[in-house]
């Protein structure tokens, strides 16, 4: 007989040495499983089954508000500009915290979107309630199967993203984004978006999985940028459109496990304030995918540079002449501009966790921080 | 016949040692200026000549789009928070740079207030003429009389602020606040908002230039507290509610012109991330009136102190138990939570201006930075 040595958390991890790099590998499964059976190729249009008694309701729905907390919230944004841009149904998207406590406008025909990766958000419930007592249709986007939120929405759609353990939200982004994609998608056909947009549409979602596994073979080189970051203590995260909320996650996910001091802005803002930040000693992240702003982006970059800021470029291919502007440059596959959020985050998100890594911190358990949040 | 030396800086600085601080000292008399003949006591209304063409219209709007740069989008905030209070009608607010490269949704109904100090702003003149562009009628906030915004918009508002010279907005954001209370009032007093409540909210702006006068004699304690800050590289700067934009002005104004990365957050959304940068080296200001919500905010501020961090709290009279938790207090005279933010902004203004001097910086004319951004 011969003991073999188990070590239950490094099964669990399934060979990473992290949940978070785990979670982070696991995206491109993760998304096939919450475009599973949900996308309608013939029709160029997706299929919620959590929907299906609201889809009446839904054609009639003239603003949406979506409410959440941290990372949650940053895929609302994404939604925002999703939704706005394939159904033209104006969305505003509010901090959970803010929404419960200040009295939301609810009109007929508003409808809320809740969204919370573990389901349990204290504010998020809340909110959720709230929009439901003043006569919304509150419908939720959920991880967590049968969680209060989901029980308590009236409709709604689950990432199925699997259990998230890493207490740095990576997998829930990108399937809440993929999630909010579906639903724009389902939105806008029953409004003015064309079968051919949405079977296009349709067809480049179908390809997300395959595009963010040529994505994580960044991880090496992300890893070798790493080094040469880790020691600062400040970073800016520069998008626009589409990608600014990307930004936005990105300087969060710094901040939650590298305890560095990160912050998104919309890169054309830059010059009206944070540029005065701007020196040798405080790289920008910039999201530069090749697409109808990259020329204003460029001019942005030529700023920070002027001022002696270090450039780290997250761009797709053929992105001259930035590749001789900027101090390091990650290349991502391209995709249609809404989706391009859901592979520019992935950068960033190994970006933080190689950082994270270096600097000794505990990438799954960051100090001050629990994995959901279910108090105010 | 004897030479009397004459220094013209100085005497355009009115015997302040940089306009900055005139600027900010000058608020009561601009609050004034700004309300001048516009506040009608006996119908607890606003009267804004500027608004008078388009006065029929405004009674239809039933969507608010507000876009905007710098401080001036942070004061749209706010103006957000009161119009939907007063008015019950929903309002954006939008970046000015965002706005305009994505294609908006302006539906009949829709208004859309452009906001700007110098009535150049690049990106604010372009994203007003996309709106008009799509059938909107755009009004302005400006302060530069027949500026290119002034003339491009179907009406509008002037602050009558006088010449702002500090790069750092001051005086500009408190007289925009207080045109969009009144626009706020008036919208109001269009649909749900009583006489009496009308009335009252009268009596509290016309009472506002004294508190500000009052407020202003904080400057040396706050000079004195910057004393112990000024070598602080990392702040937070947490509100909520009307406060939450305030917040983020005052972490803009310390990004400015101390070159310190400040960063603004709604109080509650600390805990979904920011909060794993707390430590004994991030001085946290907290913007916390006695209001519905102190209580949690109290709550948010004991998980700071149990993090080791440093809390500034601007608060008002009756704080306790605030008095025992916080490193340094700043008490400021009440009003209703509405206008609270033009108080509460002000020691902010003199937090930002003490540090940097203290720092040695140029305050007036920070570095990287232009008072009116006339390029994209």
């Amino acid at each position: 007989v011969q003991d073999v040595e188990f070590d239950a958390d490094a099964v669990a991890k399934g060979g990473f040495p992290h949940f978070m790099l785990k979670e982070i590998f696991e995206q491109p499964e993760v998304l096939r499983n919450t475009m599973r059976g949900r996308l309608l190729t013939a029709e160029g249009n997706a299929k919620l089954a959590g929907l299906d008694t609201n889809i009446k309701e839904l054609r009639n729905i003239n603003r949406i508000i979506i409410t959440a907390c941290g990372t949650s919230y940053y895929a609302g944004m994404v939604g925002e500009y999703m939704i706005e841009d394939l159904a033209g149904v104006p969305v505003e998207v509010e901090y959970a915290s803010e929404f419960r406590y200040r009295n939301p406008i609810i009109k007929p025909g508003t409808l809320v979107i809740a969204i919370s990766q573990s389901g349990e958000t204290a504010d998020t419930l809340a909110a959720l309630r709230e929009a439901q007592q003043k006569g919304a249709t509150a419908l939720a986007i959920c991880n967590g199967v049968g969680s209060t939120i989901a029980r308590t929405s009236d409709g709604g759609v689950y990432l199925h993203a699997g259990p998230e353990i890493g207490v740095a939200s990576t997998k829930a982004f990108t399937s809440q984004v993929t999630v909010l994609a579906m639903i724009a998608l389902l939105l806008g056909r029953q409004r003015r978006l064309s079968f051919e947009t949405g079977a296009d549409i349709v067809k480049d979602l179908l390809e997300l999985p395959d595009l963010v596994t040529e994505t994580l073979k960044l991880s090496d080189s992300i890893a070798e940028i790493a080094k040469t970051l880790c020691k600062a203590n400040n970073f800016l995260y520069l998008g626009r459109h589409f990608c600014y909320p990307v930004a936005m996650e990105g300087a969060l996910k710094l901040k939650e496990i590298s305890y560095i001091h990160a912050e998104g802005y919309p890169a054309a803002e830059m010059k009206h304030g944070p540029i005065a930040l701007i020196d040798e000693n405080m790289p920008v992240v910039v999201i530069a995918p090749k697409d109808s702003l990259f020329d204003k982006i460029i001019s942005n970059i030529r700023e920070i540079k002027a001022r002696g800021g270090k450039v780290i470029a997250v761009t797709t291919e053929d992105c001259h002449p930035l590749d001789e502007i900027a101090d390091h440059i990650i290349t991502v596959p391209k995709t249609r501009p809404m989706l391009m959020p859901i592979l520019a985050c992935i950068p960033l998100q190994l970006l933080a966790y190689h950082i994270a890594v270096l600097r000794g911190n505990d990438v799954d358990q960051p100090r001050n921080l629990a994995k959901s949040v279910t108090v105010e």
